[in-house]
């Protein structure tokens, strides 16, 4: 899968992980299939607890369109978006979402808040959920085991 | 109440106004009372969808203290948090939130998703609703009827 949109996210998770950050990535393409933008977690980094991959990856390819919208755009994220990240991806109109590993305690698509399925929500993207899951679920695994 | 934090929090919702944005204002203030933070909606003018005045003042307030978290801040705002804000305000472990009008078609607090509430949360400020709630709703409602 070198050079799919997952690939490269599955790289920006592995970039967040080499600077100490939680491991995760994201990229927006648009209908053509080009790459928008990529990004990774850096809360800690920016001292911003908005700067998820998904929220970064976001606004960079709203900068790109000069758009606040991001209609037919895809979103690739190695981790299940927390619920700001969901409401973000549907404010955004993103088309699509493929995710890598569930996300238990802090996921807000198929758990806790499932914010795509709240009757507030007034954009649902299609889903796709664990895709490389294993490599998605490792990568988190072997950050959480170092740092301890 | 001039130069409460609510009133600075209405002040920045009728500047968004005045500038062609939905009229939502936040204010981030710290435990001793400082004003930290001030913002309004931006998410036109920034072509940002994520540009909600409690994203904005949130990671201003962040800024100005070099952290990640708001330990001890409390956070006013003129409109009940969506579902992304809720959860940032969570993640910033903001202490108190104070909003103003109810939102039943997007809130996520007392609505919809009802973030706070969720097993994913893992922190939860005390939430309260309905401040000025009339003066709050009339900007908004006032802001719409102005644009059909």
């Amino acid at each position: 899968m070198t050079n799919s949109p997952f690939s490269l996210a599955l790289e920006q998770a592995r970039l967040a992980a080499a600077c100490g950050e939680v491991p995760v990535g994201a990229v927006v393409v648009n209908a053509a299939g080009v790459i928008l933008a990529r990004a990774h977690n850096l809360t800690e980094t920016d001292k911003d607890p908005c700067a998820h991959a998904e929220i970064l990856a976001i606004r960079a390819a709203c900068k790109e369109l000069d758009d606040e919208r991001l209609t037919g755009c895809d979103l690739y994220v190695t981790l299940e978006p927390c619920p700001m990240c969901a409401q973000a991806i549907s404010f955004a109109r993103i088309r699509r979402v493929y995710f890598g590993a569930y996300d238990v305690k802090g996921g807000g698509v198929e758990n806790g808040a499932r914010i795509f399925a709240q009757s507030s929500c007034h954009h649902t993207p299609e889903v796709y959920g664990g895709m490389h899951e294993s490599e998605c679920s490792a990568l988190l695994k072997d950050f959480f085991k170092a740092r301890r």
